[in-house]
Order: structure tokens, then sequence, then C-alpha cells
């Protein structure tokens, strides 16, 4: 990298940081709490939000949702509006993360003052959005038990700036060879005592606890 | 964007395609075929590439491999090594793509002379290689069932670039929903025509059908 590409860069990080600060001053001005959700293409995103929602819906919370695709699809709003949720889609042009600018307009078309919750669905990607803060509350993965237990050794920067860490597709360790104190070990190693819930969006299967510590974050 | 960010991006980018040209020249003139492997983290990349050598090798082939990743880790070369070829593994610094600086260095430590086959396993991401070309005869893209059969829709740019699919872990299919009419509809947009081959580099379904269409390439 040349020293002025260097720069350029530096200055657009902080120039999001800037920006990533007024929105969770924003969200926390409303009593918004608010994850950055990341994780691998396919590792169950969107499914996790859909039982998200089904299980705050209970209790009458409302919740935000704003989806990043690198593509114009709205796959994924379509999901969320369909389960009585507001979404927002983001089309990135190709961009392999979002940023703070993008969940800046996002949130301009949210009913904020109705939200309880707002949840921003990164795009599907372990490297780049590492790097962007987008001003959450939170910033959570989701790690799926198909992409293997290696990946916390592999993808080390994500899971350093992680507060909560998701492993999901439990349901799927039976046929799959997924060692969990080799995954265990290499999260540990990178971010000591990391709170993690496995849960099987499939089965339900340790959801509940999940539910348990994100309604805590609400009341 | 800015218009000097820009232009600094597009100099890169066709320096990098001038580079890779060279690459290329350089690997045919050794008469050995290339593929540059891409997938998301997970996807089964190294059980694909080590499922072929142990194919190639009754054969008597031999098979290069470099490896990418964003961290300093020997994890997948020590596989390659350990099924008797040689690699060369690549820490991209957190960078999120291979590079054709990257692939040059990585050739100028293997031995071409004695080499059929050389195998580029990218980074795990189906945003950023994209755009990279690496200088290798063969694009190829490991999609895995469990991913789900939304991703042609959702990461467009990487399926259009394609010469060849994988479709790993089909024996998967019967634990979930994974639509694959859907999925190969949305190949055949982005991709009309592309070649793919359904396999499981674990019970061994379909993957003759691609060791016979790599021995042609390599005879």
């Amino acid at each position: 990298m040349t020293q002025n590409r260097i720069k350029i860069v530096e200055n657009i990080l902080n120039a999001n940081d800037h920006l990533a600060n007024e929105n969770r001053r924003r969200l926390s001005q409303h009593d918004i709490f608010s994850i950055n959700l990341m994780a691998s293409p396919g590792s169950g995103k969107t499914s996790f939000i859909l039982a998200t929602i089904k299980a705050l819906i209970a209790d009458a919370y409302q919740i935000g949702v704003i989806e990043g695709d690198t593509a114009p699809v709205t796959i994924d709003s379509d999901k969320i509006n369909a389960a009585g949720m507001p979404a927002v889609q983001i089309n990135t042009g190709g961009e392999c993360h979002l940023d703070a600018v993008m969940v800046e307009n996002a949130l301009n078309q949210l009913p904020l003052d109705a939200l309880d919750l707002v949840i921003v669905e990164n795009v599907g990607n372990l490297i780049c959005p590492a790097a962007w803060q987008l001003g959450t509350h939170s910033n959570i993965l989701i790690a799926s038990v198909p992409e293997g237990d290696d990946k916390p050794y592999k993808y080390p920067n994500i899971y350093r700036g992680l507060d909560v860490l998701i492993i999901n597709k439990i349901d799927l360790l039976p046929y799959i060879d997924f060692d969990m104190d080799y995954f265990r070990r290499g999260v540990e190693i990178l971010n000591p005592g990391l709170r993690s819930f496995p849960v099987s969006c499939t089965t339900g299967e340790g959801i509940d606890d999940w539910f348990h510590w994100l309604k805590a974050k609400l009341s």
C-alpha cells in the first residue's frame, strides 16, 4: 500500500468512527438497544433474527431491522416485514461491509420512537466488517457448525471485537466433524471470557438462554 | 468514495491484472493448469483439495497448493504437506482476498518444473476475491449446501466470473432446507450454462465427475 492510500483509508475510518458514535448516541436517546450482527454467508443470520422477533413479539417489544446485502435484493427484508416488523434494506453496491453512513441513512427510515431494539444484519463476511464500527451497542457474531471448528484461528480479527458469540446449527453436530473444545480454545485465546450461546434455530435448542440475555438488555 | 480514492483503486487493479497475465503466462510455459479456488469460510475448500490430491496421486500427477489466510496460521498448508504435496502459505495480514503479487511470490517458492497442477485456495470470502484476478486458468467457486440456496442472488459478482461451480456437502441435503432448483435458477441468470459438479467430500458422491473434468484439463 502506498503512503497516500494508507492516509486516505485512515481518514475514512476516523470519519466512520465519529459517525458511529453519533449513531450510538441517537439510538441511546431513543432508549433503543442495538446489535451489529455479523457472520459468514449462510450462517443463519436471518433465521436467527426471525426467531428473536418471534420470541420478543410475545412481550410486545418492537424490533427494527437493517438488512445489508451487496446486491439489490429484498429477500431478507421481505422476511422481516412478513414477520410484522419494519425493515430497511441496504444495497452496498458490491462493498464488502456496512459502514456508519449506511446505518445512519437506514435509521432515518425507521420509526425510532416506537422501537426497543434495532438489529443490523451486516454483509456475510468474516473479514471486512471487523474494521467498521456502525454505532451499535453490541457486536455479535454467528458462527455456524458447518463452517468448521478452525474459524477463530483463521479469522481472528472479527472474534477480538465481539461482545457475544452465537454458535448456530448445533443440530448438525452429529453429521459434521466439529471439535467444540478446539473451537472454544481458539475463541478464548482471542477474546477471554466471551459470552457465547450454542443454539439451533431449526430445533430451538439453547435459544431461550439468548432470549433471556437479550431481554435483560431491553428492560 | 472520493475521486482520488477511485483513481488509486483503479491503478492498483490495473497493475494487478497486468501481473496476473504474467503469472498465467509463466504457469502455461511450465505446462501447468491452475485454479483459483474461491468460497465462503468453511465451505470445504481444503477437504476438496485433499480429495483431489488423493485422486490425482494415483495417476502420478504432481500438485502444488497455495493457501491464503488472513492470519499467520499453517493449518491448511500442514494438511497439504501431510498429503505429500508442496504447499505455500500466504498470510494476507488481514486483507480480504489474494492478489497477483501474493501469488507471484508463492509461485517463486514452488517447484514449477515438477508440477502439473497448481491450486490457489483463496481467502474465505464471497465478495472481495471476485475483483482480483490471480493469473490462474480457471476460476472455481465452492458453494456449500449449509450456506443456503439464496447465495447466487446475494453475492452475484463472484458467480458471474466463474468457469466451474462445485456444489459441496450434498450429503447434508436431507437435514437442510435447500431448494436446488431455486439455487440453480439464480446461477443460470448470472452465468448461463456454467459447468457445475454437485459433490460430497465426506461420502465421495459425485466427485468422480469432477476428477474426470480435471484430468481432461491436465492431459
